[in-house]
């Protein structure tokens, strides 16, 4: 089973990261582009024994490694 | 219209973060994790006509500057 992992900042958490590209694209002639967030998106593959039981195998690894959850959120989606 | 973009390695480009990710699941106790690949998720907002517009301007954004398109792939989905 696969799963697709998005990390994103928190609303309100600085990203200088998004900045650095907004910055960039409007330097590039990308005019209109505003609230610029950089995340990460992590794949991986799986072996459990179901779709509930990867679920919260999942959440359990964004939970302790994954995702800081004092400044990140996560989602993410199973595909089997 | 907002843009989300992720941005992913080929296949075949080799990825120590992902690996990095992987062996430290593997140490937590998370068992049967594997191909774990990282990859960047950017979000925006920007000014565009329609549809048809903003699509062509995040493409010319991923090829001019958000991806390097020698060694990653993006994809991208519009939410209005």
């Amino acid at each position: 089973m696969k799963a697709l992992i998005k990390i994103t900042l928190k609303n309100g958490v600085l990203d200088p990261q998004g900045k650095a590209i907004e910055h960039a694209l409007d330097s590039l002639g990308f005019d209109g582009v505003s609230d610029v967030r950089q995340g990460k998106l992590i794949e991986l593959d799986l072996n459990a024994a179901n779709e509930a039981a990867a679920r919260e195998e999942v959440e359990q690894m964004c939970q302790k490694l994954l995702a800081n959850t004092v400044i990140e959120n996560y989602s993410f989606e199973l595909v089997s």
